[in-house]
């Protein structure tokens, strides 16, 4: 498995364009996006579980219903959510359009919209878009470029990424694309995610996979504790590759899973790293829990803790608030058998053994969590007879700083 | 019903005091306090429930079990959790120097604490201030406001109260003191809460009607999420009073209930208004749910948002927040009957109904957002058949704000 170049172009069969057609009024910057398969795709996607969710969640949800998907067109800056039967017809229009400029079914078309909630979608200026949109899609990694800059909000960062992997002795190529930066807490796929694999995959595995990557990655990432209205992850599958079909279980179902969590995995680093006003990608990781299950909401209840992020902004080794967030988790373990260490690229550092405090220097403390990227590994280290065990998880997140305050304290001016 | 002055000291049967013995270092603020009855008290009391708790808490429901109480002595400057077995024998230690002092068992002393967690307690200085601590007590306001300095730790503002009201033709009078800024969740009690009472009534009933205050006051406050390693909420009653002995429900009981409950959702408002870094105080009423335990859910769900706080924070009407909010607090509700209202002082209105925009001047929004405590109303409009009904609650929260991240970025140096 190797990473390449060209994002959600890099497989075969898909081009890809962005351009501005004046949904985000007050700026210059792309606010609609494209992805075009060059034949029927076999597609599977994952939504928000928001009980509130987004006109273009509900259109997508139907149109992919069958399994194939043949575009996704999506906007920023606003998020047709809220926004009653008027947005539903919006949606419904937005994939009527795409599938009219092509000569392909609505049915066809996933939708996604981002941005501002309860703001009608100006659908004209999606309508007066069209056919620059047609125009800007091309099969290089410049076309992923734009799609990527369209679906940006409050992102500061592209988050993209490919990779090639054999499959069945055929080269298969992966590609995604995520935005995402506030109102990310992992429920589902947590944010807006678009993948292209030119795999050949029947509908069922695609689906099986896809779940279970996102299972692993874009759910074990938390911002700030919101859960958008408008989350969704789509995964398009061309089979230009030329991999015998992958029809069930085995070597090459296995191999196909592995690279794409992988691409997942990077993509949501990716997405912890830019959390709105992050200055720190946070790694937890938990390891001698009962299950995997009980390590995943321990650490996701560590890296959504408001004190254990500010700690993080802070530098401070302020063990005491993971200690804390690991209690309120609703997960059994013994308080007294807890280990925690602080890491990162300048070292790591013990700060508690047996849920108690061991002297520890401040100093080198300090300097572990200046980096850009630190990890605080949660050790519950009981393996006999009690409560611990083999489960192990990894959740990301970010620290909690004033520019968070700042970007959420006046969206939508 | 009405208010007085004196907090703990008011009902009659308690002094109170409050002394600097060193554990704060760094200031020259109060840290110990303690709070005495003349006799023996029926108490009852609820504690966190995070799995990791305090040395105090532990010792304290131990003591607590016979349903007996003399004294509470309480510390701030060291939460004095996290800190194994010699935390566990420092917390004895602490209840074992209070009762020495006036000679009766240790096991009629509670003990709380609260400051940073992970680190030794200090008990030397507490040994030390001991004789000092005795002589602070008074049976006036003094003795409360000199209790309630000395557990303070980021609070700002002094939160207690008292009030008389008339139980069986005897005058009876009820006391409170709160501290609690951060670390606050609704999950039992969390912070810490000393109350008293005059009444005479059943360690039976008084569990009860504690448990049922705190589930409608404290229980209903959220600051960062963060449901602490100390809370605790104890009530003790001395008897004084000379009503009729409460001990079966009925009037007597009722109107006990509607006191205590009335000074701990003054409580909760104190310290809602006190969160950490909080410039507004936050109430949400949820209204028309299918019951109470819903319209709780969802009230909490909006009052705890990252994002509804930050927006509180900025003064923008961002409702579409408030009904991601709703959306995924886990309870079933029909988004497109929602009814959002913005309300305070200067003015209420009505920013969504039936789930989608309506029309409303955002001047006259943000003028009643800018005041220092606001409302969000919902209603979800359904109580025919659907998934509506009489179910309402009321939680309080704040704002959050770059003080909040300032406060708790570098919290232990």
């Amino acid at each position: 498995m190797r990473e390449i170049e060209g994002g959600v172009c890099a497989p075969k069969g898909f081009r890809a364009g962005g351009i501005r057609c004046g949904i985000k009024a007050s700026s210059s910057k792309r606010d609609l996006a494209l992805i075009l398969a060059d034949t029927p795709c076999t597609a599977a996607a994952v939504f928000t579980t928001n009980r509130v969710k987004a006109a273009s969640v509900l259109v997508s949800r139907e149109h992919l219903a069958q399994g194939i998907c043949r575009a996704v067109i999506a906007n920023s800056g606003n998020a047709n959510a809220c926004t009653g039967s008027e947005g539903l017809a919006a949606a419904r229009r937005m994939a009527a359009l795409a599938g009219r400029v092509f000569a392909f079914p609505a049915e066809q078309v996933a939708v996604a919209s981002t941005g501002v909630i309860g703001v009608p979608l100006p659908i004209a200026a999606i309508e007066g878009g069209m056919d620059d949109l047609a125009a800007s899609l091309t099969a290089d990694a410049s076309g992923h470029e734009a799609a990527l800059e369209a679906i940006m909000t409050t992102d500061t960062r592209k988050k993209g990424g490919a990779l090639e992997t054999e499959i069945g002795g055929a080269a298969v190529r992966f590609g995604g694309m995520v935005k995402g930066s506030g109102m990310i807490h992992p429920n589902m796929a947590t944010m807006l995610g678009f993948i292209t694999t030119d795999a050949a995959i029947s509908r069922e595995l695609l689906d099986r996979a896809l779940r279970r990557s996102v299972a692993r990655s874009f759910n074990r990432l938390t911002v700030d504790g919101d859960t958008s209205t408008n989350d969704m992850v789509l995964v398009m599958a061309s089979g230009a590759a030329g991999n015998p079909p992958i029809e069930k279980e085995g070597a090459g179902y296995e191999a196909f899973v592995e690279a794409l969590e992988t691409l997942c995995v990077k993509l949501t680093r990716a997405m912890a790293r830019d959390g709105e006003g992050a200055s720190r990608l946070l790694t937890v990781t938990v390891r001698g829990a009962v299950d995997e299950a009980a390590a995943e909401a321990l650490a996701k209840s560590v890296a959504s803790s408001s004190l254990v992020k500010t700690a993080c902004f802070g530098a401070d080794a302020n063990w005491g608030r993971v200690l804390c967030a690991l209690g309120y988790a609703g997960v059994s373990f013994d308080p007294e058998k807890v280990a925690v260490r602080f890491a990162s690229a300048a070292g790591d550092i013990l700060v508690c053994r047996k849920g108690a405090p061991v002297p520890f220097s401040e100093e080198k403390a300090r300097k572990i969590l200046l980096e850009e990227e630190i990890e605080i590994r949660i050790d519950l280290e009981t393996s006999s007879g009690g409560l611990g065990g083999p489960g192990e998880a990894v959740v990301w997140g970010c620290d909690l700083t004033y520019d968070y305050v700042k970007i959420n304290g006046d969206y939508r001016t």
